[in-house]
């Protein structure tokens, strides 16, 4: 029976699957032999998520995981926030330090431990330069070195689980798009939208999200948080909304509108959905990331609103929102089956509006399946 | 007139004031000469806000700013997240990356427009590891190394407007406990509770905050976070909650009751408040922050709970929520006014209960004053 790593009547949204840890950890052993490394520290929350299964993240306290050749894990982490027994993913031992010791030598006395005294330690791109620092002086005779790639090429392909994993978390922020449509109306604000949509989300027993709701102009500016503008007649609407749900990230994006859009922005809404089309189509195997950006690309620019499409595609998506492979011009990385990444073609018109469509998105040994294929994207009457 | 760095109807929760932004840049130009250094690179969300005024943060797409010698100030981020002209704090030069180029490129044409194609660039703490390798590759004749001290020792002493922005967000923080009593009743659930205390503060034009509320057994683990437990008569009630105001933090702790607590419970609320009074009457400038941790411990010592307060007794906040100083064993750093730290005296009994009273404490040139002295901290009819 795996444990749950937290306690368990916590919301399980940053926690992943027992068995889901350990075929991430399974391939690290045979990847430190091939690169000649004696264990992988990782530091990011993703990955801390991913190979020791701990929900414990780094901030003015240290906390990292070590993998070491033989399969052997160790958590280090501040004593007052040590997992029990019962909270801990099998295989996992703890060294715990107090508030007042130096986390670095507890760091090294873990390595010690696991029997690494000399030799390299490979440690995750994330780590902070002050906290490398630091460890570089607490264990003397050990190289540390930028993790060669050991944790991308684990990470990147997704395990038919994995893909179940997205799959739900997917459907849980597709979910999303079923109560929109109750909430939108005039003098709505963006804010109190995103507020209506997560209270509802919770009335349904779902996590809530993070969300980038944008009317009108506000839209055009892909990032822009959710404020104060109201909703207004003729406003285009961009609903973009991301949920967490057992570890792993759903990333959608829909596009409404209210009344009547001006003509300009229902033909560039239609030329993004065909862009996606476009995108899905060229999604396969041995198709390099670049030629797929190029592919919706192409479609949005003989519509006349090439300079208007101001990012790329898509992302990998996973434990992390972006991670990659990258859909974007100059990636020349070959897509495999088993990648997952978002599709998201927009169209942005400064002052004026924003239209941007984004599934999520699996690379199968044929081809593709969209993972948010229930949720329509003529989800607005405006559009259909 | 101030020029706002984000839009103008945004929530300016993360935004700080332009006049803060050029006292903390002020400082740099005279560290940088006095450390041999031509130029710092800030990397941190909270670095970006306090130098370069900027809500934009590193992630999958390289944002950082640099200040040169002579303070002109740059901003490297990716195209089309730039602020326009109306949203830049004034004297920043933008350094902006298309989506298809290489950052690294750019932070590197940054530096040479700044004058900067040898010499020594500080960089901040919590660059990454990853992105500090790709930066060295691509400054081919600059030396880059850990900010020795500079940035610490700007943000670690607040001014006086500093100070007015801090008490600020200490008082909206403190508006929950306001709304709280009215919330908390038999059945509601810890999740709820806090959802609820977020809606009330919406309604009353806040930002919403992020809690940690735990009932009974749940308040043993402090960081342990809101789940779905369900309030029953006798527990104890930790709410601890931090709101965002103007760029700086407020931190705020208070335990209620529901009912009649047990006994033990009760010693040790009246313990932990002890050692809050105790640590305010030794905060003042010049006393070592180990010795305020002391001053609070031997009260709960005192009370029998000397194994149960687990954590170092508080930190220093301001543009992050933790930051230095911390009051914690070990530290012989000595207070200076101006200096704000928590206070946050705490007993946790696992499987029973928690308590614990946190406080947000600015030095003055006499001692001390106590920024939430408006929250009482009798909050529970149960501890009058």
């Amino acid at each position: 029976m795996p444990k749950p790593i937290g306690p368990a009547d916590l919301p399980n949204a940053s926690v992943i699957p027992d068995a889901l840890i350990a075929e991430h950890r399974g391939d690290v052993p045979e990847a430190l032999e091939r690169q000649h490394l004696d264990a992988l520290l990782v530091f990011a929350p993703s990955n801390l998520r991913a190979f020791i299964g701990t929900p414990l993240q780094p901030s003015d306290r240290l906390v990292c995981g070590l993998i070491d050749r033989t399969g052997r894990v160790a958590l280090i982490c501040p004593a007052f926030e040590a997992p029990t027994d019962r909270e801990l993913v099998d295989g996992v031992t703890v060294f715990a330090w107090p508030e007042h010791a130096d986390p670095y030598a507890t760091v090294a006395a873990a390595l010690r431990s696991l029997g690494v005294d000399r030799g390299t330690v490979a440690v995750d791109d994330f780590m902070w330069i002050g906290a490398l620092e630091r460890l570089r002086e607490a264990v003397d005779g050990i190289t540390l070195k930028r993790d060669p790639g050991i944790i991308e090429a684990i990470r990147i392909v997704k395990s038919p689980a994995e893909l179940e994993a997205i799959e739900r978390a997917v459907k849980v922020t597709g979910s999303v798009y079923d109560v929109l449509p109750g909430l939108i109306r005039a003098g709505v604000s963006e804010a109190d939208l995103l507020w209506g949509a997560n209270h509802e989300m919770r009335k349904r027993g779902h996590p809530t999200g993070q969300g980038l709701f944008q009317f009108g102009p506000n839209a055009a500016v892909p990032h822009r948080p959710s404020g104060s503008r109201r909703l207004q007649d003729g406003d285009l609407i961009v609903c973009d909304f991301v949920v967490q749900v057992g570890g792993y990230f759903g990333d959608l994006t829909r596009t409404y509108a209210l009344g009547t859009p001006p003509d300009r922005a229902r033909r560039a809404y239609d030329a993004v959905r065909r862009a996606r089309r476009a995108a899905i189509q060229a999604l396969r195997p041995g198709v390099t990331c670049e030629s797929v950006d190029a592919a919706a690309r192409r479609v949005i620019e003989a519509a006349g609103f090439g300079d208007c499409f101001v990012h790329r595609l898509g992302h990998g998506i996973g434990l992390d929102i972006h991670e990659p492979p990258y859909l974007v011009e100059g990636s020349r990385r070959a897509l495999e089956a088993g990648m997952v990444v978002t599709v998201e073609p927009g169209v942005y018109i400064p002052g004026q509006f924003g239209v941007r469509i984004e599934d999520v998105v699996a690379i199968t040994p044929d081809g593709c399946r969209v993972l948010s294929a229930s949720v329509p994207t003529d989800v607005s009457t405006a559009f259909v």
